[in-house]
């Protein structure tokens, strides 16, 4: 997702820069995570949060988790703080990181997170792009480098290229990540939406009749 | 698939004991498959054959490969064996066993067969019946067991619950099993579909527009 570039993103993610931190105060705050949010609780992190629909709702639904939408464009990031800040909730559990998905060991230490989401990520079809997919294996690697022993992953998309890649992907990793649950048509399994939260383009490719897919697996 | 019975089994079956192949009989050839083939030829088995158009199919297209058809229920295997009969071209590679997936292991060594085919398992959707499923951890020990190293596992199947938990089963096998290909829409897939063989249930499952999973894997 390319979206077009906003004037007011670059000031108003300079005013807010408490909100949406910057890849430098990230880098500062490896380690010590618990001082940007009110109230020591579990991390969890979305790389590649987009317009944030799905951490926003996240932070309303579970207010002892502390979240982090990263996001690599800044006119999403932009949308996304201002969506966060604009509603109506205070959502003191709330920040966003406008950084690069591949520095998730940059900025967190082992551990310093308990969960990962990838939603609908960019599923760069081309096979001399597989390296920028967020479950090649050196996101893999990041992600858990942040985790805990057992930490989870969980990764939903509508792409069948990208989810049949990332099956692979992951089955390489062999027995650092196991899978705790797979799906294979998400929104025609009851039990497992009674605690979904959607992402934009949930709506949309579910809407469109998709199967939306979704794999749940933790690293050792 | 529950047939039923046909009265013309028990006896066809019987005169055709050079082509369905008993327990007992497969049990004693158990390193000496050779000697049922006009060929020696690599060997590759299809597990829950049902009626046989699959492996009938493989015979014909494959000549340079000998085939086995294994089927637990006697009308099953009864009509797949008549069907190979009865059929136009004499298919001299191919045999079937009137027996049970789960003693592969008591009918080959390790190594004499080089390839295996599940189509359309049985799902066992119930969970105390998990041990029944074609691709649980004893069968897949079963496989590997008669494999050679990096031998073949093909799977193919319309049952989403079926193919989330043969993911899963597979995914836990871990670095004894590694996939080399997964299709979520085999038929949506051009470059997969040139080699494809349909069976009974994919004919059936794909017209009424029914996603057909399948997985390929090798053990090490
Ligand atoms: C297709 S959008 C999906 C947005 C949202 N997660 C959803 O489900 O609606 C993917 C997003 O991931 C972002 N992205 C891609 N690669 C990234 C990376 N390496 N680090 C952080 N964000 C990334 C893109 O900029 C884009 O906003
Ligand atoms: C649903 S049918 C599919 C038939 C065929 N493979 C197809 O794709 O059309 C599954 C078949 O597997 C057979 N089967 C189930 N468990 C078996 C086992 N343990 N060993 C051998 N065959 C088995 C059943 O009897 C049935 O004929």
């Amino acid at each position: 997702m390319r979206l077009r570039n906003k004037k007011w993103a670059g000031p108003w993610l300079e005013a807010h820069a408490d909100l949406v931190i910057n890849q430098q105060t990230a880098t500062d705050l490896k380690g010590k995570w618990e001082t940007v949010f009110p109230v020591a609780q579990p991390i969890q992190i979305e790389v590649g949060t987009g317009k944030g629909r799905f951490i926003i709702g996240m932070a309303k639904k579970y207010p002892n988790i502390n979240f982090i939408g990263m996001e690599i464009q800044e006119a999403a990031v932009a949308v996304a703080g201002r969506m966060a800040d604009e509603d109506e909730a205070a959502l003191p559990n709330l920040k966003f990181i406008y950084g690069d998905g591949a520095g998730v060991d940059t900025y967190f230490e082992k551990g310093e997170v308990s969960k990962v989401f990838l939603n609908f990520s960019d599923p760069w079809p081309k096979s001399r792009h597989e390296s920028r997919r967020l479950t090649y294996k050196s996101f893999l690697a990041g992600y858990q480098a942040i985790l805990p022993d057992g930490g989870e992953l969980e990764f939903k998309t509508d792409n069948r290229g990208l989810f049949e890649y990332s099956l692979y992907s992951f089955n390489q990793f062999g027995m650092n990540f196991l899978p705790d649950g797979i799906s294979l048509d998400l929104h025609a399994d009851a039990d497992k939406m009674i605690d979904n939260v959607e992402t934009e383009y949930e709506e949309k490719f579910s809407e469109l009749g998709f199967p939306i897919y979704k794999f749940v697996g933790s690293f050792k």
